[in-house]
């Protein structure tokens, strides 16, 4: 139903280009700008300023890049068509062309239409931009990896889905997450753990289950699918949302990239953000109150300090007082711990004791 | 189930080695080795030659490994009495300790058990060549990747799962596989493509439907629950497996280790391994078979050359008439192609032409 939406958006605007071409007039597509001085920070998430860009076709110097958009447009256009779900980069193998063209001088020159796929995959943002459509909703897929379990009850392609069955598995997000209807939800909040190992483990102790949640894994760096699900969770059912990552900046890094979006992906945290979401920790401080022997805690890299202060220079982190406390202790003492460490109390102790008090402790906030 | 026998083996080895040390007697662990030296190649797949080497408590040198390997044992069988579904890093922090000691000259001293997880995941892999069991077997988990959609029906944990009613999603296969009873599969075969993206899209066409098979990826280099679940398929329903992957010496080593199985895990291939799976492609004589345009044609890298004659090296690839010319053919023309490179002559020529050619003319050999 959302793709059907897009086709007619995406064909409305290439007709009109058609006509004004036909008609001899210059198509022009107005796109917004995604430079970093066109994002800024703004009800707790990073927005795109909308300031547009001209693309004109009768311009040499944006001539190739207009080609380019229309190339890309009328090939997802057809895809749709034609219930085809091509990848982003089938897309870019289905642009890329060869074009033999007379120049000025009279001679034959030869050109491609794409040298790589950076460029459609630029495109591919910008009509993201233009449209208001993310790709997911116009069905261009990707290697997805997040996975999910609880009392989740999904419909999609007829299907009725229940991710509290799942066995031992899970359901494995898939990339077009809008495509999906989210029926029902039986649970107190949404547990979304950094990494793709304590997922399984979780999952496997039916953690979700004696603790009324949902369980989700991005398995690191989330992928938009994962971020998008645990929106619609949060969004459509009221749900609260806890981030559970190492006590490392780039653990952090993470919480932050599910709560406030990342820069190069601005354009979509409108639909992807979670600026209410929660940290439950690893937090640098629970190395010293939760007493982690030393054998655990680790050293942090050099790499670790520069990320710290990268995170010190952002608002959401600088300007927050807890945060920037965690990360001058960060960068104090010069120790992480990974979530693991907790096993060295009992392989109960984070299921049981870590995860619920940091809960009950948030959930008063 | 698996679990439970896993105890019991676990249990009596352990309590062997207690009465030994009660009456007196040295304790001895006899831990087939796992060297290179013991890996050979027969029936189509790698196997470990059983050549045992003892681990003794009463051997200065061997002291350490057989307490770590106790420390280990004891833990996997305290988590299976809890119902803990550790990862191989809890473990690890569960068994890290440090131990203080008088030593021979009546000085105190401190030891590590363990001081990196290396060292844990080696003894890890000792008790599952010691034991016959795989980790996952014994409930310790890991980041599994793989994904499956298709008609198949499977019970795990009393709920009936339907792989072909996931919508657009998937069922995420878990690291214990063999935790879950395969009850039926209506599919004529088993099709396995090395890459995520393309996964999803085949599923979102539904091609595992229009095509009577099981879809699934291992996204990349497979992890070992992947691995299994394919040869379950195979092994318990007779399905034939073909492996599709990107024409490349990395997507060639893909195929190899499903059909033949690592030299890192050849203790496992006896269940891992899948001889009879058949490579459908992409060949690197596809490139010219299928007339692929030039400008889809990217430049063997010279890791890419080096991993070529890597392959011809190993019986399985360079004894093998057809791989030998395919092997020679790449490293002449130095060129290589991804899966994708198919969408160059429509998005529906891969799952319409490609995939069904090959599949009709391999089901004759």
């Amino acid at each position: 139903m959302v793709r059907e939406k897009a086709l007619q958006k995406l064909k409305h605007i290439v007709s009109e280009v058609a006509n004004k071409i036909l008609s001899g007039e210059e198509p022009v597509f107005k796109i917004p700008k995604r430079t970093l001085s066109t994002v800024y920070y703004e009800d707790g998430y990073l927005k795109l300023r909308k300031e547009l860009m001209e693309r004109r076709l009768f311009n040499v110097k944006e001539a190739r890049k207009f080609t380019q958009t229309v190339l890309v447009l009328s090939t997802i256009i057809k895809a749709i068509e034609e219930g085809d779900y091509p990848t982003i980069r089938d897309i870019y193998y289905s642009v890329k062309h060869t074009i033999t063209y007379m120049d000025h001088k009279g001679k034959w020159q030869r050109e491609n239409t794409f040298d790589e796929q950076r460029e459609s995959d630029d495109i591919i943002e910008d009509i993201e931009v233009m449209f208001g459509f993310l790709r997911e909703q116009m069905g261009i897929m990707f290697d997805a990896k997040g996975r999910a379990s609880g009392k989740v009850i999904i419909k999609s392609k007829g299907y009725t889905i229940d991710l509290s069955k799942m066995g031992v598995g899970a359901w494995a997000i898939p990339p077009n997450v809008d495509e999906v209807e989210i029926k029902d939800v039986d649970a107190d909040y949404v547990l979304v753990v950094e990494k793709g190992a304590i997922f399984e483990r979780l999952n496997n102790e039916e953690f979700w289950k004696k603790n009324r949640c949902v369980l989700v894994t991005g398995k690191g760096q989330p992928d938009r699918a994962t971020r998008r699900f645990v929106r619609r969770l949060h969004e459509e059912f009221g749900l609260p949302v806890y981030i559970l990552t190492d006590a490392d900046p780039y653990g952090w890094y993470i919480y932050s990239v599910y709560r406030i979006g990342s820069i190069s992906l601005a354009y979509e945290s409108e639909r992807l953000a979670i600026p209410k979401a929660k940290f439950l920790g690893v937090y640098a401080s629970d190395i010293y109150r939760y007493r982690i022997p030393r054998r655990y805690i680790i050293k942090a890299t050099q790499q670790d300090l520069k990320r710290a202060k990268e995170l010190l220079n952002y608002p959401w982190f600088g300007k927050d007082k807890k945060w920037r406390r965690e990360l001058e202790l960060f960068l104090k003492k010069k120790e992480k711990i990974e979530i693991e460490a907790f096993s060295g109390f009992g392989f109960k102790y984070l299921a049981e004791k870590y995860i619920p008090e940091k809960i009950s402790s948030l959930a008063k906030t």
